[in-house]
């Protein structure tokens, strides 16, 4: 078993495939059907031109209710000069719009602009079949016809091969003269989800369990790209069953894309897989995140079936799926592939990123001062929530290591730039109450993203001018107040407003029903607790040692003061596991873990913004909503939070 | 019964509609469901925020294959000091990636990193159970390890409610411990085409026929929008039968399309069925195409169901659906409105449009010379080719007369910025060729577009730097020679490259079977025989009238040479309908009309390059098609074209 991947660069990856497929007559459109033509047929890929079998209108139509004429008979008319026409054959006859123009005619006159006269010459309301018509204008020859191929010419080419069709396009196959149409076949693939931890979605889930929802993922980006993907159940870590499956995808489908199991560990069967039953192509391609692809072909009863072995952490796992199994399927459908617009971004925070790989890195976006900017989500190849919240993808190519803040980089977007527009972009802090915000704020057609930095990050990114606003709960231990000193030392040239947000208590996280009965600071010197700290440096642990100082205790008596975690969930975990009696956090984070919350101190959680954006269009809904009672009120239902400050304007700097 | 229609304002009317609704409390989320999380749930909305119910990873975990450690165990590693751990509790343990972490360990060193000992300190293959490890470096805390709460932490916002699901999203909703979701309910909605001219598709058609294929694009485009269409039978021009059917749509579905009869003409019942039904808001919107909007209210037992009558144009349909219609789903589904790019652009023609109207104006776009350039496009509500040729919209608001040639617009783009560089803009004569030519580019990744202004439309076009190339047929009636003389004329200052596409037959178009037995311009002088000419200024009266000269035919014993018609398809309709014995056409449109066709004369149809263009990028797999044989068999197959000089370059000036 070769443990070590030796990955190859993207490009060269890609072309292996690619000609590897042209070898075995599989780079191209894979067949296709007669399907009839019904809305059904929305989103197909057309495997011919269509042709207008047809002209449309088929005819000399009349484009209005009226009456046809012969244009040069109705030289003459004028307000003062009526003319008056029998209604009779060569003279005027009524159409409605859509009726064939009588052959002598060549003229329409709308019902609007004639006078319908009975017998004696006066007006009529028989509108239909008056004696005659009189009219006091003249009207030029082919007026409100609709001459005969005015829409579709037969012979004409309507629509190309390879076209994806649009609601609009079934109405011109239509009217072309079709009632069926040829489409490329949908190419069906297999996904085959591996691994003995895997337990399906809705399990209840014990320490080790992972959830498989990658299939899901993986099967709905197949649809989005108009293939037809089957999930298979999960098979265990098993070389034959892992095989078995694998023959069994390969008699029905034109793909597999084997999860998981493709990285280099004991239980990592895919490749032996692929071995055994075919050519393996490659194992490893420098592109991250992704590294442990597989590339292969299974051959069954003389088919020749590709297979890609996907990488299991999530974001591996969709973005190999877009890297390589996007350009297949439009190779198999005939379409272009699909392609996202790029725009030019400033990046908010360096990059950094290993030398050879191609580097996919998610990013949320919006725009600032009038500049687009970028900020790097978490780069974890396991957090698909940085691929739900991602506005965009930066891709750094091989041999770039990577970019400094304020750097120039092409993003791939998600969303339209009115979108962005739209984008208030929050980056410093987070709190659990600018989701709640977040959600409000989709009602105003705002969109709020918040980016994790740090209460003292946010301050730094509102100097740069990349945020329009930061969460900070920043204590001065000189002089117990909040976050001012602090605006005035990392912003001094900024005019700001300060705004409260809420206040939010931190206490102490216990097991349930408090075993140790822990109640205060105080009891955290006993002998028989252990205690969990954060790290230096976080407001929390500035937070701790303010009031340890308070009431004197020397942090030397506290039993695991030293022990740090980076997170409050760290903090949190660490008590729920047992490792620890008690620590101190948010409220939210006991909640999230199931513990018992001792409440101790309130701290201040401000929203600054520069001025330049608090009296902003964009941020209007936002003041609005932390003055209204229906905000306040969700707020307060969350653990842990007090509004009675809610909105308070704390500093209000002149512009 | 009113037959007059009062148009209001656009806004007007969609205020009027939306109060309608909110009175009736329709103007909200129509309902929820609870769905299972599966891949049929892409693309539904969500009713709801999702929030995290567990975290994910909900323990800390193993981010690689290899051994868990406690780092400060590790420090003093180095390439020339390794350090040995055991192989036992407290010191080293195999972990795959995902496994929880040993509660005693704090860091994981990747297997790549590590030396495998037997019982003697020997290197062993016993990855997985060796007696002891080996390490050459130290490891930091954390390292390799995926946290608890590192991707989701319980209890935060997971995806705000309107939100519209993503492959991923389905990931991250799974991760955060969901298996079902509740999503806004598709608003159902029923289309009912009526019309006693209309016919289904795929019907043999006669003269007044009218194929209903708005069903079909109103039906897609509700699918498009997120709704449950549903597609009446046509219904006759029958107001009891309307009645009973809008009646009958009224009980299961939450909206109404009622296509056609809703202009002022006879047939036209629309308006009274919604006055008898319920209640009529609007009859006439100041919007075109679109106009005879009608929207309402109908009632039926107490349920309040809002009734648009469509059009029956179908580029007002599918316009007056995306006017009104999709707002509406909007709204009903709880998620933004679909909004397409919006791109500064320049007008390559003078658009007019009646004061007061809000006009939607169809338009080709391509990039040319670094400018985003737009070309109007018909402008007919029955064209339904102008949408599907459409690369964008330009929304000429009310009170806007019109545009000048030149003219700055902005253009809601349909088609992505990168299709349109590489989109190949020809201005000029238009040729069944083009369409041939678009269809083998497609497989060179290039769109070409053809807009029809004619020889000397496309000389102005290119003389303008609008077009990247122009077709034309010019003959210079002093010397025979084709369009080097204009091009002198029209585009003295831009050095040109021209090209010859083909050689096109221009001949007599007859009856089937020649009953009068023409045979050449001799025998259109004859009395028996009924000319049908083309109008003056156009190429084919110019070769006409050079042909009659060369042969010393005056013009005024021919029959009907001041008849004219304005396409060679209406030349071709005058002589299928009788009207005309024959008429001088290109042996496409004899082909299309299904009529004989007597071959007279070759004229040369040649392609205009700016040698800025010929030697472009852009353009390359164009001159590469002229070359092929493949393209020239197929230009063969087409009826009265010679390829024998296709290819030849004319002229070449120097760039």
């Amino acid at each position: 078993m070769s443990i070590y991947l030796h990955d190859i660069p993207l490009s060269t990856a890609q072309d292996h495939l690619k000609q590897s497929l042209e070898a075995a007559g599989l780079w191209q459109v894979l067949g296709s059907e007669t399907i009839k033509l019904d809305e059904n047929a929305l989103g197909r890929v057309l495997a011919e031109p269509i042709w207008a079998s047809i002209s449309s209108p088929h005819y000399h139509a009349s484009a209005m209710d009226g009456f046809a004429v012969i244009s040069e008979n109705t030289s003459g008319a004028g307000p003062s000069t009526p003319l008056t026409f029998p209604v009779e054959a060569e003279s005027a006859h009524y159409v409605d719009t859509g009726d064939p123009l009588p052959e002598w005619a060549n003229a329409v006159i709308p019902i609007e602009n004639i006078e319908s006269l009975d017998e004696n010459n006066n007006i009529t309301q028989a509108i239909q079949r008056p004696a005659s018509i009189r009219i006091r204008a003249a009207v030029a020859p082919w007026s409100h016809i609709r001459p005969l191929g005015e829409d579709i010419v037969a012979t004409q080419l309507v629509l190309p091969s390879g076209h994806t069709l649009r609601p609009v396009d079934l109405g011109a196959v239509a009217a072309s003269g079709h009632q069926e149409i040829n489409v490329a076949r949908k190419p069906r693939v297999a996904i085959l989800p591996t691994g003995t931890e895997l337990v399906p979605i809705g399990s209840k889930l014990k320490s080790g369990d992972i959830l498989e929802y990658n299939s899901l993922v993986l099967a709905a980006q197949i649809k989005t790209m108009g293939g037809e993907p089957k999930r298979y159940p999960i098979t265990k870590d098993d070389f034959d069953l892992i095989c078995n499956n694998v023959l069994d995808a390969a008699k029905d489908h034109d793909l597999i894309l084997l999860n998981a199991g493709s990285s280099a560990g004991m239980e990592d069967f895919s490749s032996k897989v692929v071995e055994k039953l075919g050519q393996l192509l490659v194992h490893g391609v420098a592109v991250r995140p992704g590294h442990p692809v597989i590339l292969g072909i299974i051959n069954r009863e003389g088919k020749q079936v590709p297979i890609i072995g996907v990488p299991g952490y999530p974001v591996s796992a969709a973005l190999t799926t877009e890297i390589f199994v996007e350009p297949l399927m439009a190779k198999w459908l005939g379409r272009r592939p699909f392609e996202l617009p790029t725009e030019e971004a400033k990046l908010t925070r360096k990059i950094t990123s290993p030398a050879g790989d191609a580097d996919y890195v998610r990013v949320a976006a919006g725009m600032v001062g009038g500049n687009l900017l970028v900020a790097p989500l978490s780069r974890g190849a396991g957090v698909i929530t940085s691929l739900v919240q991602a506005d965009g993808l930066v891709v750094l190519p091989p041999g770039v290591q990577g970019m400094e803040a304020g750097g120039k980089v092409h993003v791939r977007l998600y969303r339209s730039k009115s979108e962005l527009e739209r984008t208030i972009l929050c980056i410093g802090s987070h709190d659990l109450i600018l989701d709640l915000m977040a959600q409000f704020l989709t009602e105003s057609d705002r969109r709020l993203v918040s980016a994790n930095a740090g209460s003292q990050g946010g301050l730094i990114a509102i100097k740069r001018g990349e945020a329009h606003m930061a969460g900070s709960h920043l204590l001065d231990p000189e002089n117990g107040e909040y976050n001012i000193s602090y605006i005035r030392r990392f912003v001094p040239d900024v005019p700001i407003k300060l705004v409260t947000l809420a206040g939010r208590e931190q206490g102490l996280a216990v097991r349930r029903g408090n075993p140790k009965a822990v109640h205060g600071l105080n009891d955290i010197t006993r002998a028989d607790v252990q205690f969990i700290n954060r790290q230096r440096g976080s407001g929390t642990r500035v937070l701790l040692d303010y009031h340890l100082n308070q009431l004197g205790i020397s942090p030397d008596l506290i039993h695991g003061y030293h022990q740090e975690e980076y997170t409050h969930l760290g903090v949190a975990a660490a008590v729920a596991s047992g490792r620890a009696t008690c620590g101190l956090v948010i409220a939210a984070a006991a909640q999230a873990l199931d513990l018992d919350f001792i409440p101790l101190f309130q701290e201040r959680y401000d929203l600054v913004f520069p001025q330049e954006y608090a009296n902003s269009q964009l941020l209007a809904p936002l003041f609005d909503l932390l003055a209204a009672p229906g905000f306040r009120t969700a707020v307060s239902k969350l653990a842990g939070y007090d509004v009675s400050m809610t909105g308070n304007v704390v500093l209000d700097d002149k512009f």
